[in-house]
């Protein structure tokens, strides 16, 4: 089959690889339909810190079409229109079954596409292991592109944003407005904030935030901003969607006494240099996490259908699965109004 | 001064009365600028149940200007703009340090125009005890019609919510569409849920619903149409903003299963039927309370500053003071689209 | 095989039954190596009011060992030694993975023993429906009579404590000493109670929960006693281990202002007088529910390995299956003693 | 009168000084009754952080006698014995009301001997800001030792063990056993850990967490022998009560995935090493926090009262406030087995 893979940094070729197969009876084998490149994808792109492999495919984002199924699989049939989890899971142990994927206990924190142990996504067909759990039925009432959100990205801004103890009347600051960031945006104001700053150095993504009702700050002015139009209080609520250290300190600085800072991108420094006097003085919990998503999918599937989150609103391209490297390019470089990309084969 | 004063059932009358004087150097006189009917009134229209006293001033909800403080008074000041909080507290004890006013141990659970133990705020005066701690400042960006409902409507809707569990994502049906009920339709969105099932007898309350975004039911046909809504899941929540036996048994009927029900209108029956074999074969939890108005303004004032909640939508009468008995009349009996009466002196 | 049918009031008779066997390859059968008598089950002693059947096999507590596998099984092997959750999901809908079992959506609510749909475990060998799911090994560090307390009576008693919102510093009220009642007694102090007053008629009762620290209490002077032990603030939590009419309203009655009262026993009557205007006045939480019993393992299991909770202290008498007419008229008379009955085959 | 004075580095000096007055009319005056030190007074000792002055009183933990009251002082009458609150707050701005003194607006984050802004309680007598909110009556059936502990040093144990989510079943440990930490051990068991890992240097403050049920562990083998005892998993809640860079790593490296580390003590490095991708891989959540004391008054004097918590155990010597300085110096070097001091004048 044809798939991108990864052949070291900045190349994500798109090439022949072998066709997936079963290799065990809950396993299930799914035609993509449509896959989309996920912010963390880029550190695979500039050099992965995951593994020294190469030639595996990449991607942890698609749905598609369940074409083969293993002997003990249940739920999933053949010919259904599926969305996939990025959180792996084996759905039977003690953490699986508390709904803590990320934590599962067997073949725990596994994602598609960061070694050849599991291949990606962005390939024509993909191998799902423990597929009753780790993929779903698109939910009536939703369209393909918000199956594809709920794969990873709309689950992780919105544990951004649980993390972050976003409540009624709170004041929300979001860094970072790429997909993630922006449907942070959004959520934030489901679960209540009384304002959401939004904060990212490009104009265009700040424009977008402006539209979403945030009040939209360039990292250079957002302290001084928050601060005055907090009369000093800054923020009770910070996600940092970036996972840049710049920007996990900027949002040390944002919150305000008792705050919360809730960081979701990947960060892999092991020295990062944390203000500890000022968390004391401030009273502040930090809290990173990587996402369980199918733990999320019955809060938010009501929510999409509802008309109440749109996070197919930040596809800002569709390509072919074979242009992948343009696209890997596009949203590397945030050029041409580059947000999420969605490639279909 | 002039004032409302009970008189007995369905008298209501505006008449001369003694003006309130400063009966500890804690207590504040304010010259109240607008008043206005709550339903909970209502049971003292129809003869109160709260006491045996006649001839005392009624109403709970009032702003008005600080007129005089007493020597401890530290917070307010003469000409100061305040709302005053329905829940009357000490503001020293346990309860209320925990912000659990209406649970006070000295002077606990007291509340304006029940009894003649403390006159009512229908009046051009009022006496307000421990006066820093009972009204506060009409918050900066808040007109005064704003600042009239957080002195108990709004507080109260938004308790209801809480007690009733939304969170993101839950079907909730709000039952009763007087200003309360509606009220709630607004915050059940602000606190995240999918959809919201709403239910009157009134079909313009129905309307009003609808304008909010609310499915709008009659009571005859709810259970049907939310079963149906819903694949027979019912509602993950219900608040029952009316008080009366029967509208609480159909909020117990309309949850769904491990659901939550919150009443938090009067209800004086020490023998309501309660369906315990479906409670129990529901998992459901049952509150009802009284609102603690004071602890929820830290929450409620950003909400309606960001113009996310506007519960002055829901005025739907000005009059004078002097026309009190046809305000009373109107809420009674809820004709010409009567919601919320406004009164000035 | 030899197991305890239902074969009328009064008559839970031992005699011949045909032999479980596999009707999905999902499904388990376990031989019997212990069972128990619940509280419950003396509702279908007297009569019962869940289905019309006779002829069925009672009982919804035990430990074995598996002897069959159905194809599709993947934790469990033949020859473990595992206990039983009386409460039965399919561990794959949006319910059981929030864990919330009792609300499965497909074969939800279902528990075994209750009709002829799902057979009893007082038996000398048990299907097991979604066996993976539904019985889990013995935890090491276990004993069988520890598994076997885990299998429904603590894992209610627990929810009955968190339903009652029991935490530090709070004063408990347990009311019903039988074998929940009393764990109930024990998890209220691991949960961190300050004080806990145990209610119940019999005098060798109220002896044992004195022995495990609490003040005990005849029902007739409980409302006095607690009046005079809190200065009139009453109990913040109440757990309701009994299910009847009386004790429930006994309930309400000691519950303090604010406080939440939980009843974990059947009660069948669509009717209960519930004092309304009481649980208004005191501003109360009322929760009634069914237990997710394998959703309280990952706590209780660390718990009783520790020495926390020492459920298997309440097993009265251990009987032979055959002897199964005489424990439950133990059980239903409570006489010489009787708490918990556990059977061998 | 006689006070203990910061004359600079390790120079903690006996000696005369101006006596309190009243500067305002919530003020009250305390004639000390005894006083203890801090393990955050050493931090004054070693040449304060807090600020340039000297000559001033040091100390925040007393209880004493209330000799004079202002005027607007309504609660605390003179001969009353009061416990003093070492969080000091104005009680009536929406921080006090919500029970966050630490954060409170006016007069924030107050402490008393930080400077000579307000003078410390190591003294014959202190002047109590809003003296109806910081000091309390000792409460009934509590001894003047416990209402010592309780103005500072429980409530920030309790605190450190809250904001470390410990709850029934988890797996705790607590870094750091002087007082603090060994009332942690005490509280994590009332909030319901299975187990407890106790580490500190100190062969002999070891053997104390030891004799509280907790097993004892020296820093250099705990990462091992936590790991062994748990399978992996390691600690589920860990509380650091030390404050320097070594004890907060050691204890982002016991937490084990989705863990929570709670730190207590005061850190001023504005550089912390913080290994950022390991937090990351375990989804970790960080606090560090401010006490305010009074708010957990309610939930733990009536533990200290039911004898579930002992701070009292905790006191190490008894001196005279004439021996202050090696009172410091025994704190310093725990020698002779210190732990905590108390001085009565």
């Amino acid at each position: 089959m044809k798939a991108l893979c990864y052949q070291g940094p900045k190349r994500i070729e798109y090439g022949q690889t072998a066709d997936p197969v079963l290799s065990a009876d809950t396993d299930a084998i799914v035609a993509m339909t449509s896959c989309a490149i996920c912010g963390s994808d880029l550190h695979i792109y500039h050099g992965s810190p995951f593994s020294q492999d190469t030639g595996y495919c990449v991607g942890h984002e698609a749905v598609g079409e369940i074409v083969e199924v293993g002997k003990a699989v249940r739920r999933l049939k053949v010919g259904e229109k599926v969305m996939l989890s990025a959180a792996v899971g084996c759905g039977q142990c003690v953490r699986c079954l508390a709904g803590d994927i990320a934590r599962c206990e067997r073949g725990g924190a596994q994602c598609y596409g960061l070694s050849s142990a599991l291949q990606g996504c962005q390939a024509e067909a993909i191998r799902i292991p423990f597929a009753d759990f780790n993929a779903s039925p698109i939910p009536d009432g939703l369209s393909e592109d918000q199956g594809l959100m709920l794969t990873d990205n709309l689950p992780t801004a919105y544990l951004g944003c649980r993390n972050a103890d976003i409540g009624p009347g709170k004041t929300v600051t979001v860094i970072g407005l790429g997909p993630i960031g922006l449907m942070a945006v959004e959520i934030a104001q489901v679960l209540g904030a009384a304002r959401v700053f939004a904060v990212d150095l490009v104009p265009g993504r700040r424009e977008i935030a402006k539209g979403l009702g945030a009040t939209a700050l360039d990292p250079a002015t957002a302290m001084q901003e928050i601060a005055a139009a907090t009369g000093g209080r800054m923020s009770d609520c910070v996600v940092e969607a970036v996972g840049a250290d710049a920007t996990i300190q900027l949002g040390l600085m944002l919150a305000g006494r008792g705050g919360t800072v809730s960081a979701i991108g990947v960060n892999t420094n092991m020295d990062f240099r944390f203000p500890m006097a000022m968390a004391f003085g401030k009273s502040l919990t930090f809290r990173i996490a990587l996402c369980s998503v199918q733990m999320y999918w019955p809060e938010l599937i009501p929510l999409v259908r509802a008309g109440r989150l749109h996070p197919e609103r930040f596809i800002s391209h569709r390509l072919s699965l074979s242009e992948g490297a343009r696209a890997y390019e596009l949203t590397d470089t945030k050029k041409d109004g580059a947000l999420k990309m969605v490639m279909t084969p």
